[in-house]
């Protein structure tokens, strides 16, 4: 299968990041052609600033290479290093209905969160079509939130297909594989981690953050010797998430018999927490201290999607009759 | 000055178009750093036949080199050889707001003329803009019904600069350079030639084609012998335009005297059109036999605005921090 997903660089990623794509991502790498990018330029209706952008780009790269992506396996690029992105989605604008624009839940919910209300977000799915179009993908891992946009993907493919297609279709239709857990991270305030709600952990932070992090951890005020329903305390929910079966089990049956405190599972999570990303850790500062392999691993995912987009993109401009 | 000026490829090049168009890149051609581009991306909004898409730009191309359009003194192209326009476009389209081009007539007008209600319709001016300042234009020859999109051009050239530009900004803000007599070359019906009014002549018709299109003007039944006046007969207007001025001295006596029909007219605009075309017509038989030329100097084009539109584009990337 063709895989193909995106990350738009917009600061450190956190823990529900890494749960529900990363990991994912991870796991698809194998047996599967999958493709990830940067989305840096989606990240422009955001980010205004050149040098932060620049390095949102590279410690995005540079996460997804420590925490165990591989160039080997995997297309790891850079959006904006396949420019035949934006062409593609010109051409696909000449063939959305404003209506399908119009209806997209995400374009008003962000600019109700504060964003500007651009022309770029507006026409943001076009963009993502393109995206995901360019590299013939059968399946994208998408977060209920994005389902919307991905339906749209299929919309705008489908009528480029019968205005352009001829028999055969330009484009392959992609189906969504929905990511698990994306609902379920629980965030330092209880509420589903989330940088908008500014309660996440970071994966990459200094083992002291993280520890002192997690300290916050927002819990009700249960004595200690009384008994607790891990099923409904979003601290287990996240706890659960990176222990050890062993611990695990000890803290669940303490929990219901009684006879531990949140100090102690926050302490817990937090050294498993470090624990978890310590290789990774170890990882990363190698990167960090080498930006010349990375840039080499940019350039080289650059080249393999470069060679893939070209491909359908000259079947898109020669169905229409462009160029 | 740098001049930039499209033309888009939906068919034929009628006389409207020569005189409010052509003719003047042409005297702009000398003492300017001209470009002329054959804006095909935009005429994805209507034509949807890559065939016909392909035919219409190879006309322009020939029209436009036929007609007088040097190569050697202008840069001519064709838009899609150049994708680095939509390129330029989408970063535009991220500090652009929408309601800048929702208050577009021109979108409005097109949706209530029949064309579809497209997002490339609507994102239209943003790609314009591209066109523009990706070659540091100074003046845009536009007719009055375009004013509005260079005005868009200017603010988001300007809005850019402000987010992104530091002290001395990326783009060149360009000025307008308003075309003479757009607005007043009669068509067949008397109304403004306008290939949407159906009453055109076309340049490169054959001659007795032109002949006998002319016959169809409207005119009043004021009878041969009686006085007419010239300044309110369009067939006159039109007339006007093409006849030698001995031609035309003799015509205006006798249309204020008395004594010349309207068919005698039509005849003698006839005779004048072929004879004005006689020439680019032989030119244009050439250039169609032998259509490897006509690649050659769209090549030539393509490489020269290439490399103005890199330098731009690439100071553009590097100021928002992208590639």
């Amino acid at each position: 299968m063709r895989i193909l997903s995106g990350i738009q660089p917009s600061g450190a990623l956190h823990i529900g990041n890494y749960l529900g794509a990363i990991q994912q991502y991870i796991a698809l790498q194998d047996g599967n052609e999958a493709f990830y990018f940067v989305a840096d330029y989606h990240a422009l209706t955001s980010v205004r600033d050149a040098g932060k952008l620049r390095q949102y780009v590279f410690d995005v790269m540079v996460d997804m290479l420590s925490l165990g992506l591989d160039p080997e396996k995997a297309v790891l690029f850079v959006q904006s290093d396949v420019p035949e992105t934006v062409e593609l989605a010109w051409l696909l604008s000449t063939v959305t209905p404003m209506g399908w624009l119009e209806k997209c839940v995400s374009y008003k919910d962000k600019v109700q969160q504060g964003l500007p209300a651009e022309h770029g977000l507006f026409a943001y799915p076009v963009l993502q079509a393109a995206d995901i179009l360019l590299y013939d993908a059968d399946l994208v891992p998408v977060g209920q939130d994005q389902k919307q946009h991905l339906e749209i993907t299929r919309d705008v493919a489908e009528r480029f297909n019968n205005v352009y297609g001829g028999k055969k279709g330009v484009f392959r239709l992609p189906k969504p594989y929905i990511l698990d857990n994306v609902a379920v991270i629980p965030g330092l305030d209880g509420r589903k981690m989330s940088k908008s709600y500014n309660n996440t952990i970071e994966i990459f932070d200094e083992p002291a953050v993280i520890r002192k992090k997690v300290k916050r951890f927002v819990t009700d005020s249960t004595p200690v010797e009384a008994p607790k329903n891990p099923d409904t305390c979003p601290l287990f929910g996240l706890f659960k998430l990176f222990a050890k079966p062993d611990d695990l089990a000890e803290v669940e049956r303490r929990y219901r018999e009684g006879g531990i405190g949140y100090g102690e599972v926050k302490t817990r999570l937090g050294e498993a927490l470090v624990e978890r990303f310590a290789e990774p850790r170890e990882r990363r500062a190698e990167w960090v201290a080498h930006p010349d392999r990375v840039a080499k691993v940019r350039a080289a995912g650059a080249e393999k999607a470069r060679a893939t987009a070209r491909t359908i993109l000259e079947k898109a401009r020669a169905a229409c009759g462009v160029g």
